[in-house]
This record gives C-alpha cells, sequence and structure tokens, in this order.
C-alpha cells in the first residue's frame, strides 16, 4: 500500500468515526442551532452510548490482565519533560505535547504508558513488577496527513518487569494478547513478532555500518505499508546504502512464515549461523513455550518488523486485524534498557500495548450494523403516580423511591412532577427502563402499587410490604 | 481557624499523604538508591494497594449514580482555553494550566468538570441530561502555600440538567449525595445547604450596592475558616463596606440551623419578607422534597455559605465531614445559565463534585489502622512443578496454565522455571494467592494433580479431567 492509498484510507477511517460521532448525537438537536464551541481537534467526547462500549472493552482486556495475576496502578497525565524526551525517536519526539512554562517544573503530556512505567519503577525503587494501567496518552499528530488518528487517545499497556527466566514473560504476554483479541471477537488477527536483535543481525549481515542503523531500521519499518521496490530505492537514494547491501539485505527482511518452518527454512539456510544466532534461539525458545500454553494459532514470525521505538532490545511484536486497513491493533516488545535511564539498577522489562481506540471503532460499527442499541440507563423501574386531590402523591412517590433506594434498587426519576401517566409510563419506555410502580389515591389507601413490566406489557397488584423483596426476585438479585 | 492554623493543617495532611506512599513502598527498595526521577510537582502515583481503593470507592459511588438513572459521558482532558476563562472568578482563573502554543488551537486542561460539562451539553445540542463524569482536573496551585491540595486530582462529578420542576432535581441530588456519604461509611458528615440568591438578598437588605456583591461574597465564603470579627474588618478596611452595613449583614449571615426551625425563626423574623422571599419559598420545598426522600438527616440550613465560583445561581451546597478537618468532600450548587454562555439555549443545570482524593486518603487510613492488606494480585491459583528427568515439566506446567486461562480461571505464572516446591508455594503466599496445584512425574503420568489449599493448609488429590470443575466449585463460580 502506497503513502496516498494509506492517506485516503485513513480518511475514509476519519470520515467513519465522525458519521458515527454524528448518529450518536441526541435526536433533540434542533437544525439552526450550530456546535456553540468544539472539543479541541483530534480529541473526542464520548457519549452515553459510546460509554457503555467502552465500558465493555475495557472489562474484557482487564478480566484477562487480572487472569495472569496483573495489578493496576495509574500515574499522572503529565510527566517532567526530561523524562520523556530522547525516548520516541527523531519523529515521535516531535509530537510530544508540552505545558507552557508557568512557573516552576518543566511538563509535557505522556505520549505513552511505557516511559511513565520505567520511571514509576525506578521512583518507587521496584525490581519486578507485572502491572496493567489504562490512560489517555497525547501525540500532537498533524491531522491533515495522518487522519484517523486522535491526538488523545487510550492505551492499555501490560507488562512484566523484573529479572525472569528467558522468555516466559514474553511467551505470557503473546499468549495475553491472543487472549484477548479471541474475546475481543473483532474478526481474525495476526500476531507478528520478531527480535530487534535478528534485525541487527540482518543489517550487520549485509555490511551496513552501525551508525547507518537506527536509519536504515526506520526504512524497513515501512514494509507493511510499501512494497520493497521502493524501500529498496530510499534505501540506495537516501541513505547511502549499496545496490549489493540492499541485495543481501532483501533476502531476508522478506521472510515470513510460521514460526517452525521459518526456523528451520533459516536453519537450513545457514542465515543467522553467526550473528544473530542467540536470537533465532530466543525465538525458537518462545515458539515452544507458546505451543504449550496453546499460543500459536494466531501467531506468524516476520523479519520485516522492525518497530519504530528507540528503546526495544528483544522481542518485538504487532497484531493487525487480517482483511482489515486499520493499521496495527497492538505492539509492543521488551526493552531491558529503558529502566536504566533512570536508575542505577536496570530493570529488564517486555510488554505491550493495546489500541483501544480502533477497537471502539470497530464495536460500534458492530452494534450498529446489528441494530442493537445498548442501554444507557442501568435503572430498572420507576415511579409513577396518578394525581390525587385528597392524597399528596409526591410525597407517597418518594416515600417508595426511598424504600426502592435504600434497598439498593435501581430507580430513575421523572422530574415533571405534572405529567399524566402515560408521560411517564413513555418516558420509562424511552429509556429502556423495563418496570413501573404505579400509584393513585386507592393504592394509597389499601397499601398496595400496581407493577407494571413494560416489556412484557403485563401489571399486577402488589402489597407495598412485599414490594421490595418482589423486584429482588424479578431482578433476579 | 485562621489561615495559618489551616496551613499548618493542610500541612499535616500532606505529610500524611506522604508518609502513606512512603509506606506503600514496596520492601525491595534499597536504600543506597534515591528517588531516580521524580512524578511532578502535586501529582501522585497511585501504587497497587492505592487503586484497589480506588476502584472500591469509585465503585460505591458510581453505583449510586446509577441507580438514579444517571449515564456516564467522557470528555477530553484539555480544552480550548477560551471555553474555561471567565469561568472560575479571579483566583480561580490563575491556577489554569495553559499548555506551550506549538502552532493550532490555544489549549488549556480542565479546571473541572462542570464546564466541560456545559460544553458538552452546547456541542452537541443536548436539551436534558442525567450523567455522571469521574476524570482528573488540574489546578496550577502552589503547594507551598495550600499543601495537602494536588495539581491533579480526581472529581466524580453528577449533574442534572433541563428544565425540570422546581427542586426536585435539587432534592434528588442531595440525597445523593447523602446516600454516597453514608455508604463510603467516613464518619458523620454534614451536607450544608444555603441558595446564592439568599445570599443576594442579604446584601442587598444590608444597602450594600450592586457592584461590590461579587467582593463582599469572596469575603462571606471565608466564614467556615475565619470567625466573623476578621471577616467583618476585611469588609469594612477593605471592601469599603460600612460599620452599620456589615452590622445588618452580621445578624444574617451567622444564622444556621435545622432546616425547617430555621425557616421558621427566618419567617418570624421577616428578614426575607420582600428581597429573597421566592429563594426562602425555593429552600422550604427543596427541604419538603428531601424529607420525602428521608433525605436531610444529615442537612443542616447555613446562610453563611457562598461558594466562591461566579457561575452558581440557586441552590448551592457543601458536605464536610464533623470532627475532621480535611475540608469540603462535596461541593457543588444550581447554575442556570452557565450553557447559555456556550449556545443559544440556555439549560437550567443542577450538579455536585465529590473530592475524591479526600476520601482515599480516609479510607487508606482506615484500611491501615485496620491492619487489612487488600489483595492487589487478584489470581486463585498457582502451578507449581517439582522438577522431573524423565518429562519436559515444563510442557505440563503449561499445558495445565491454558486448561486454566482457557476456562476463564485467574492464574498467575512464577517466571523462574527452576525455582524448588517450597519457592514457589512461597511466591503464591507473598502474592495472597489461596490455591496451588502440584504435579511432578508422578502425577503427570496418573494425569491426576495435588491440589493445595494454601490457607486451610490442606491437600487432596483430583484426576485432571475433573480439575477445572471442582476449582471453579470451590471459587463458588
Amino acid at each position: 500500500m502506497d503513502q496516498k492509498q494509506e492517506q485516503q484510507e485513513e480518511e475514509q477511517v476519519q470520515n467513519k468515526v465522525q458519521q458515527k460521532q454524528q448518529q450518536q448525537q441526541p435526536k433533540q438537536q434542533p437544525k439552526e442551532k450550530q456546535l456553540a464551541v468544539k472539543n479541541p481537534k483530534g480529541t473526542r467526547d464520548f457519549l452515553p452510548q459510546q460509554m457503555v462500549i467502552r465500558r465493555q472493552a475495557f472489562k474484557i482486556i482487564t478480566d484477562v490482565f487480572e487472569q495472569h495475576g496483573a495489578v493496576e496502578i495509574d500515574t499522572p497525565v503529565f510527566e517532567l519533560k526530561e523524562t520523556l524526551i530522547g525516548k520516541y525517536g527523531e519523529e515521535g519526539g516531535k509530537l510530544i505535547y508540552d505545558l507552557q512554562d508557568q512557573g516552576g517544573e518543566i511538563l509535557s503530556l505522556r505520549y505513552d504508558l511505557t516511559v511513565p512505567f520505567a520511571r514509576y519503577l525506578a521512583t518507587h525503587g521496584y525490581k519486578k513488577l507485572k502491572r496493567y494501567h489504562i490512560g489517555k496518552v497525547y501525540r500532537r499528530d498533524n491531522p491533515s496527513i495522518q487522519q484517523g488518528r486522535f491526538r488523545e487517545f487510550f492505551q492499555c499497556d501490560f507488562d512484566i518487569a523484573g529479572e525472569n527466566d528467558p522468555m516466559v514473560a514474553d511467551a505470557e504476554l503473546i499468549k495475553i494478547i491472543d487472549q484477548i483479541f479471541t474475546k475481543l471477537d473483532l474478526g481474525p488477527f495476526q500476531i507478528k513478532i520478531s527480535n530487534r536483535k535478528l534485525l541487527d543481525a540482518m543489517i550487520q549481515i549485509a555490511g551496513i555500518p552501525k551508525t547507518q542503523f537506527k536509519t536504515v531500521c526506520s526504512s524497513i519499518d515501512k514494509l507493511d505499508k510499501q512494497p520493497w521496490k521502493e524501500i529498496r530505492q530510499e534505501l540506495i537514494e537516501k541513505k547511502g546504502v549499496t545496490e549489493e547491501q540492499t541485495e543481501i539485505l532483501s533476502k531476508m527482511v522478506q521472510l515470513r512464515g510460521e514460526p517452525f518452518q521459518l526456523i528451520q527454512q533459516l536453519k537450513e539456510q545457514k542465515i543467522f549461523e553467526q550473528q544473530g544466532k542467540e536470537a533465532l534461539d530466543e525465538m525458537e525458545l518462545l515458539f515452544t513455550l507458546l505451543k504449550y500454553m496453546n499460543g500459536l494459532k494466531n501467531v506468524i514470525f516476520d523479519l520485516s518488523l522492525a518497530r519504530g521505538l528507540d528503546y526495544y532490545t528483544g522481542l518485538i511484536q504487532e497484531t493487525v486485524l487480517l482483511g482489515g486497513q486499520l493499521g496495527s491493533i497492538s505492539g509492543g516488545g521488551r526493552y531491558d534498557d529503558l529502566v536504566g535511564m533512570f536508575s542505577k539498577n536496570s530493570i529488564p522489562c517486555v510488554g505491550a500495548s493495546i489500541g483501544i481506540e480502533r477497537i471502539f471503532a470497530i464495536l460500534e460499527e458492530k452494534y450498529k450494523k446489528s441494530g442493537i442499541v445498548l442501554r444507557e440507563n442501568q435503572s430498572d423501574i420507576i415511579v409513577a403516580t396518578i394525581p390525587s386531590k385528597n392524597i399528596d402523591m409526591i410525597a407517597e412517590k418518594f416515600k417508595i423511591y426511598d424504600l426502592l433506594w435504600s434497598n439498593g434498587i435501581k430507580a430513575d426519576v421523572c422530574y415533571k412532577l405534572n405529567w399524566n401517566l402515560g408521560k411517564q409510563l413513555t418516558y420509562a419506555n424511552d429509556q429502556q427502563i423495563p418496570y413501573a410502580i404505579v400509584i393513585g389515591e386507592d393504592e394509597v389507601k389499601q397499601e398496595i402499587v400496581k407493577f407494571k413490566d413494560l416489556i412484557e406489557k403485563k401489571e399486577e397488584t402488589i402489597n407495598l410490604k412485599d414490594l421490595v423483596q418482589i423486584i429482588k426476585q424479578k431482578l433476579g438479585k
């Protein structure tokens, strides 16, 4: 896919996101009213329906994280600027939001959750930690170039820090990613895996000097979006790589396949006999552990994988949806030296970040297609009244509300006290509230209520003293 | 309480918070290592134990919000600067964090969740909405003056927007606050209630010109922290109020008491006969509705209540813990004109904000005193192995993990594959994991496992094929 095509597809995604946001807007919006005040460019408000979907997605993800014994932490939205600089490559660094210098510390909004995690480990002197963290991160991306990407977006990070036996944590990490995307049920996906040390070895084998490693890496990183022909041209014309070196690289970086098959092939071709041998052994161990865990079915070993960030030192991984054009839905790897930048004690770490924004978009689309409108208002019942001249029905209404609330029953209130019964029940229907209690003069005198099932359209009479128990039964509590 | 005393007490709170953070730090921290890199001043990291408490508190609060039919929304952490300016009074405005102008929009971090809510209503064209929102807000407070207050802290907001019958939403709001603080069980509390229109009436009755209303209000606002004598002096010496005017004010602003008693007294003394009559009637209706809802027991009618923010137009409220010196734990009121600043259609709103940071501090203290260490690691089981020469125990171990995980059982992994059984079980104990599966050569051959209850210190032998079912029974699933 070339740059232009990619941009077009990203624009389509952005349009879809905007359409969806507009569709989700409440119907009451009068036409003559323009958006008076906007949210900032590249950010989004979450409407109630979107919040329900967001909570569902977060629940699936955190349940898997907790299943593996991870604890949750949180860090501030901004960090000292010095904590962030020099961690995200040349391109990433330009995208950091700085706070204005209003006196005091120089601060920046966090760019990801990985560097704050490394800082957190150093600050609190951990030696090991298995944690997850869900939070918003900030990138001052130019929306006119890279549409479909938000400037404020969520990341769900899971990382394992500590001196552990080789590849055990790495394998569990891949298994977790596999579990999460299986449970999210977004469609078929592929977990691409490689090793930063294999990339280094390939560049070394091609005879490219060490000083050019980073810039050559960043060209190879584009292989999922551009054909090798273009990468080759860039390497020769812009990066000063010789045709011969490019030829050698070419044979290696385009290799990908079923993990054990590719390892077999690499061994037969003796590609990583000297440089990269250790990394290849690591990969074989990783795949073996994953096989034991039944975590290999969506894994592909892909030597073109590079990952743009500076801090990776071993395993690298990226998850993509097959048939989709949404880009990666998770990424990560091993970063053994990052904590050492903040502390005398280096702590090896491996982790992954799940790009939840794209997942939200897919889930919203799914619900839209299915026609299911998720319940936003969680309450189960309203208390409706028939006005009376002899009895203060407002007092009677709120006495019943108190009874319901004090027993933990979810009961919404209609703020129009003079509405007739029909309007009150219409309100309940609009809010998808399944039950209504109706009281009038007679009911109050006889200490009973009419209990309406608004979905089944049934009505029964209940003694007030049995009300709470019967509602709890109906709600299955 | 004078300013100095207040400052001292706030310093004590800050010290306690810091002590607690330090106590929560893991024990592995080597002494020679200093905090290498810090989180920014006035912010905090949440450690796993603190996250468990935070989640408990949020659950209690959101359960009550949802019980009343509120939906959840979210807005970006930053807003256009123009959205925020002119909403927080002279003092508040100085505390807004601005983002650096890096080209494009001029942005600021949100100062509260109320103004973004008003902007949200205007942006999406709502006419009514009952919503809650939990999010971090930012105030560039000077920690050397106002210690114990964070620069980044959570607010839990609940607001009811829309044209409703008088005082119904206001009464439900107070009932919600009462329910939340009852359930949080922090100790006895008081919900102070007044009305901005009564304050205006009092200043008018005293004969103070309209132009001085705001500045006089801000003096009265300090009555909970300073004695009347000092306020009086400030009014006369700095605000140009005459001694006679101060005398008239004095008799009114110090009135407080049980709601219906105070209303009776005000009626007898004919204080709000002309100015403020409507507001007093509103208050009587509010207290009556609250009485029906059984929501009056912690309410006090307090004419000294002023609330610093510009946007309040009716009901104002503040909640304090009795006997504590932590300041208010919730605040809010009615703001009928704020949405109109963003939109042609004004929408009356009433809401409250819960200051969760102080609640966290109290809950942490409570758990500390009780000696209860909350479980951070949620997993229920580990798989421990006895090494064997004949069987690949690593393969067997991870096959059982796959079985557990695929059945939704929470199972943590030990990353040291060569640890002996004792070390593996010690790991489980350290993590408060209640069960362990133990397998060795014999177990694998016979397709059984040893199942250890680490709390009851019991062991039984289970057939592998029955394992999942038995564990689910034990976990009560």
